[in-house]
């Protein structure tokens, strides 16, 4: 059986985006959601998008985590905290967690330009330390736009992916080349997460000034750094 | 009589190519150094390197200051603070300063893939509060391969431009652009700088993962915001 994907918080832009494309991409997705109803609509909205062979369901976000062991969090920063301490019961040991959460000042009535300083060093951080032992958390999918991903359109973005587990790492690569267009890269440490996070930052920045839905490319590197496996 | 361009700092490796890509495409540049024995050497080398029609000369740091109103910094963190106060007495009313130093850790004996806390913000901000009033701080090039520009390849890399001044950021794009492959972005005010010198630290650890010179590539923008005037 497929290892399915619990995207948590899947009924907003960034989740949904990333949903629809695995369901593309014959990958078997759960979407959460704090709201069961409203996962299983938008379950049934990728179901509509993609056609027949479309294996997408909706859960509220617990029992979304408790159906898998592979989860993406697609919440807002303010609500990252309270559903990782909301899910760790649930939190199958070994299961890797993929953190796309970007600490924006937004989430304190601050601006979508700036981010929050965190204590542990990023979001990512932040989620390891709230995960139970043997939980590996990944950082990625921090600049891929949400509007991009939406559409029809490859999406003109690399993903850095940065994690302590080097395994966890490596299937996130995988997963994030399922997606056309997405390269994906070993950005190192987990630690790291600070910095792609604060990308978001300058990229919604640069989209507002300039009407554009950014990404980034990285240069400059041989052609195996971006080699799946 | 055209705007020379001062390079303090301009012996190292990210200077002394940002000199060699500006002396080719025609512009005056002033290599700076601690060491006006050193700074005039490499002019030398532009000189044999370009040919006879290159007008490129060296300078100890505060003369080279003096000669002209557009300075680069080029130097590792760890002399930023100090070259600006010795060469504040010397900037010219006017001047634009562009900064494109990122504070590596490494400055303290740390690693180069991490970057210090700036109490400003960003070694950019720093400069600003460092240079007299009415003085202009660019942040700029920090994300340019020193290894790249050194070549003769294009260099496949946005410049990201941030300033709290829009003329003074407007010249530094049209300079930026004079590098051939490099694409100059408006990244918005001088604060946005941090993210720009955390990006680098991010490249570092690229290129000793997977052995490259890395650089950036904004997608997802509209034309014109690449259009330099």
């Amino acid at each position: 059986m497929p290892r399915a994907i619990a995207v948590l918080g899947g009924t907003g832009p960034e989740g949904f985006g990333l949903a629809l494309r695995w369901v593309r991409a014959g990958e078997t997705v759960i979407i959460g959601s704090r709201d069961a109803g409203r996962a299983r609509e938008a379950a049934a909205k990728i179901l509509a998008a993609v056609g027949g062979s479309a294996t997408v369901s909706g859960e509220e976000n617990v029992a979304a985590c408790a159906a898998t062991d592979l989860l993406v969090l697609t919440i807002p920063f303010e609500g990252h905290c309270g559903l990782l301490k909301q899910i760790r019961p649930a939190i199958r040991p070994g299961s890797i967690v993929i953190d796309t959460t970007v600490p924006l000042a937004a989430s304190v009535g601050g601006r979508v330009t700036r981010t929050l300083g965190i204590w542990e060093g990023s979001a990512a951080q932040q989620a390891a330390e709230l995960v139970p032992q043997g939980v590996s958390v990944v950082a990625a999918f921090h600049n891929t736009s949400a509007d991009i991903l939406n559409g029809d359109a490859p999406v003109d973005c690399d993903v850095i992916v940065c994690s302590d587990d080097a395994a966890a790492a490596q299937t996130v690569r995988t997963l994030a080349s399922k997606i056309p267009g997405v390269r994906a890269i070993d950005g190192g440490k987990l630690e790291n997460a600070r910095i792609l996070e604060q990308i978001t930052a300058l990229l919604i920045g640069l989209n507002i000034r300039h009407k554009g839905h950014s990404g980034i490319r990285i240069t400059g590197l041989p052609e195996k750094a971006y080699a799946v496996s």
